[in-house]
């Protein structure tokens, strides 16, 4: 069966008995249809003084092309300790359109082990990456109408930093020129999950905090070299407005009734790639676990999740889990490559210790990396049907011996929350310890010392080097004072390095930084290396390709 | 009181109550929220058969840039038919983000004629324009996907006529350069009201036609000069999917109760400007009688109300309701000129009868123009606070002189339903005789005869001239077979003629044709007028600037 197939054959909740599991009442909730809903608010307002449930990070190793079933990992343990009695919930970022219609397809979990309704979730879902790319256009607009209308504020077109924004894996927008009447300039578009408006909306504690951030973000220089921001040209608040719903948290339910918050998008690669801090809040003061997935591996997702996400929300993981395959483990130990749309070499998928030793390199330092934070680690080895189940205990035996607190073998994706349940187990008695959870830097470092702490500590690397564009945006960001900001890499995810060739857990690498951007209302610095753009492109044969509409039924096909 | 404390001291009905009062029930309804729901097609499959109801019109004079109340005129007459015991609905069109944030303003009618939720209304709704967007986009991003992976279809890129799409008035993304690999082409972006996408969905019978309408849109020519429609891309099954939901109509209520359908957005002046086909053919299954506006005067939207959306259809109209005012008819006969932002010169507020009379010329033609279709006129004289009795009163009188079947004062904006009534029983009275409706022209007629016949009979021109791109444009629609689609003008709303400088009713003026574009999918060519741009652009002093966001409830200001 299809994920689709298996999406369909369960019987849902209705969104308002998902929403009382969690107290949460329908006065408090905003219905899309009969299985999604936003909520109030208000309602996360009366409830912020309740005491936070058990927090838990799910993050993995250097997945390969296909990933290796974080977001199911995600959703199987929420529904297993559901199974076990506990009131937990799970919060995932919202798919963004452009891989849905590019390389990677939909990204609501598989198998047993999904997000529901898939298909809406998957598009436009409650309208929230569309809001954000709305708010951040009419910035984009205002600044260039400015220029027309006499340019008052004297900002220097050459030095205005703000770009456009599509939901859409478009490459031909990445470098453009702009035009108005006769006057050209350099423009570019940046898919809408790493706009600093998802970013925004992703960390804003409430509508407050968002409109003040809306305010603050640095459009760019005037001719004198001083800061413009963007309340200076009167439309934050027409932003902010455009935004207004897409701050509430949006509900929905696992295949299992277990309930599900998906909230914001931005990505794990170049942008801060965790789901939104008031679904975290609200979710923690509702249920007695919150599952919270950070996007690609520790070295990306859950490092900005420690180092950006926590500091602003103040909030506290109890337990990391790490998830890895033994097929990953093996790609970085040299027994095979992964092509999407191609089977996978033997070398991955049929027994293969010597890779696994090899590749296991990788996994301690994920294991490491999130350790090094003060919270302890659980690894959830997600198992396929074929797996050896030597191999499979071999790599638990071999975590807990490289730092993991537990580790367990997971097969939610074929058995649902049943297949989860030892993980859910060993997550429980973890996270009954206390965590000496710790950030990674101070913010108030200098920039470099920053970025050469994340790249040394978590990457592995042997040092940094700074292009001159990067060298001068530094001095600037420093200049106008923003050099007590975090910083947010833009990094592969395929390796622990910046080259996405080098596999295992490299070192004697140094990572090349290609420029820094100033986010100002996000409240972080993008450090972006060589190689790394903002705007994807699409493959030669698009996910796009295989989806359709049955004509007569209206029901969509291929989609997965 | 504000449009929106008018609009919020009201009691409104839960969108279900809504719903049943046309016999729709609570499973054929997508809630979104309690005060907006879209309808499953399903429930319109099920009544087709059902006998229609009377079918009427809305179109103007040729407004002053405020308008004059055709929004208000629909809603108010929709109301009044319900007071007087009738089964009525009103259908409009979904205001576009870009005049809410521009010139205009929201469009969700004013005072006590006002369709409810106007915020939400006003902004994203439920996602039918950023779905629009999407779906364009994904065509666009695919195109250029396809050139970059070795363009195998041997397009010629220097053909490709398929723009990109933004709902924001932007005009830098009027022409910009595109690059991929370093290989530049000239792009362009149009308003998303503009975008073929919106008339495909605004035209499109049920899912079945909508995918193949996407199918069938002209991308673009090959090196060899053949066609190649977006289905050679492989992505209009996915552009069906992310407008699958986008069909389905949007019901909500007037500030009395009243059922209204608000559903996509062509604008009047640069595309066809009518509301969809499935909510008007769903509505009048439901409803006695349905009230539809057409986009600015008689010239734009009714005309192509009239040739593009009932030949398509099939529906035929049974009244053309033409709302005049005061101050626009003074203007036109030069009694002042209107600037948004200034108030108004009291040649155009106080008592002026000869501008008055000289201005009626305006509304002849309006008159002239829906009878020419055979349709019989009411003319409906929105009246002002301060607006003189007499002068009401003397353009009833003239308007039946001149060809109106009858004709009405209604002060529904002060008055809500009530002040509508005697316009009410005016359409009653004149939509129970049987209609001649006729097309003006006849879609097989070659392109200049249709473009010539619109120009002359309904713009009063003296003729038609043709740039050489025009030329060249509609000898190649001629060549690939697309002769015998009906014609959309792309012209100013502020003149019956191509000039916004020529009020009253000018003559001896040539249409000057600067292109034809052809929109295969929707199923019509577009000529565009000297002059006309696709993608507006933001004025000095834009509405958004006014908006903003209460910090502390969240609650809009300043939206009107």
């Amino acid at each position: 069966m299809t994920d689709l197939e298996i999406a369909r054959s369960v019987d849902h909740k209705h969104i308002f008995e998902v929403a009382q599991a969690l107290g949460i009442h329908s006065e408090d909730l905003i219905p899309f249809g009969w299985y999604k809903a936003k909520i109030s608010l208000n309602f996360a307002e009366r409830v912020k003084n309740r005491p936070c449930g058990r927090y838990i990070l799910v993050t993995a190793i250097n997945p390969t092309p296909l990933g290796e079933g974080k977001t199911t990992t995600s959703v199987g343990l929420s529904m297993a300790l559901c199974r076990l009695g506990h009131r937990a919930a799970v919060t995932l970022r919202q798919p963004s359109l452009g891989p849905v219609f590019g390389v990677k397809g939909g990204g609501t979990g598989g198998g047993h082990a999904q997000v529901w309704p898939m298909e809406d979730i998957n598009l436009h879902f409650t309208g929230d990456a569309h809001a954000v790319s709305a708010s951040h256009n009419l910035l984009s607009a205002f600044v260039d109408n400015h220029l027309f209308h006499g340019n008052a504020l004297k900002l220097d077109p050459q030095r205005i930093r703000w770009p456009r924004t599509l939901g859409v894996s478009d490459r031909a927008l990445r470098d453009i020129v702009l035009s108005v009447e006769g006057k050209p300039r350099q423009g570019q578009f940046v898919i809408t999950e790493a706009s600093e408006i998802m970013a925004v909306l992703a960390l804003a504690a409430d509508h407050a905090d968002l409109r003040q951030r809306l305010g603050r973000i640095l459009v760019g220089l005037t001719e004198s070299g001083a800061m413009t921001m963007a309340e200076a040209f009167g439309c934050a608040g027409s932003m902010a407005v455009l935004l207004k719903d897409a701050l509430l948290p949006n509900l929905v339910q696992t295949l299992e009734g277990t309930p599900a918050f998906v909230h914001a998008g931005p990505f794990g690669n170049i942008a801060h790639g965790n789901c939104s801090v008031v679904s975290d809040r609200l979710a923690l003061r509702c249920a007695e676990y919150v599952i919270t997935e950070a996007g690609f591996g520790s070295d990306l997702g859950a490092e900005k999740f420690f180092n950006i996400k926590c500091r602003m929300s103040g909030l506290r993981p109890d337990a990391g889990v790490v998830v890895a395959t033994l097929r990953a483990l093996k790609l970085h130990g040299g027994g095979g490559t992964v092509k999407p749309g191609s089977p996978l070499p033997t070398g991955l998928t049929g027994p293969n210790q010597e890779a696994l030793e090899r590749g296991f390199a990788n996994l301690e330092q994920h294991i490491a990396n999130v350790r090094a934070h003060g919270v302890p680690v659980v690894v959830a080895v997600n198992a396929f049907k074929d797996d050896s189940p030597a191999e499979l205990n071999w790599v638990c035996e071999r975590a807990v011996a490289a730092g993991a607190s537990a580790a367990a073998v997971s097969t939610h994706y074929a058995d649902g929350g049943k297949g989860a349940e030892e993980l859910a187990r060993a997550v429980v008695k973890v996270a009954a310890q206390e965590s000496q959870f710790t950030h990674l830097y101070d913010a108030t470092w200098p920039i470099k010392k920053k970025i050469e702490t994340i790249a040394t500590t978590v990457y592995g690397s042997a040092g940094v080097s700074y292009s001159p564009q990067a060298e001068k945006d530094i001095e600037l960001a420093a200049r106008l004072g923003f050099e007590q900001l975090p910083i947010c890499m833009a990094k592969t995810p395929l390796s622990l390095s910046h080259d996405p060739a080098l596999k295992g857990r490299p070192s004697g690498f140094t990572v090349p930084i290609q420029e820094l951007r100033i986010l100002s209302g996000a409240g972080f610095l993008t450090a972006v290396c060589s190689g790394i753009q903002l705007m994807p492109g699409l493959p030669k044969k698009p996910a796009g390709e295989r989806i359709d509409m049955d004509p007569r039924s209206g029901e969509i096909v291929g989609l997965a």
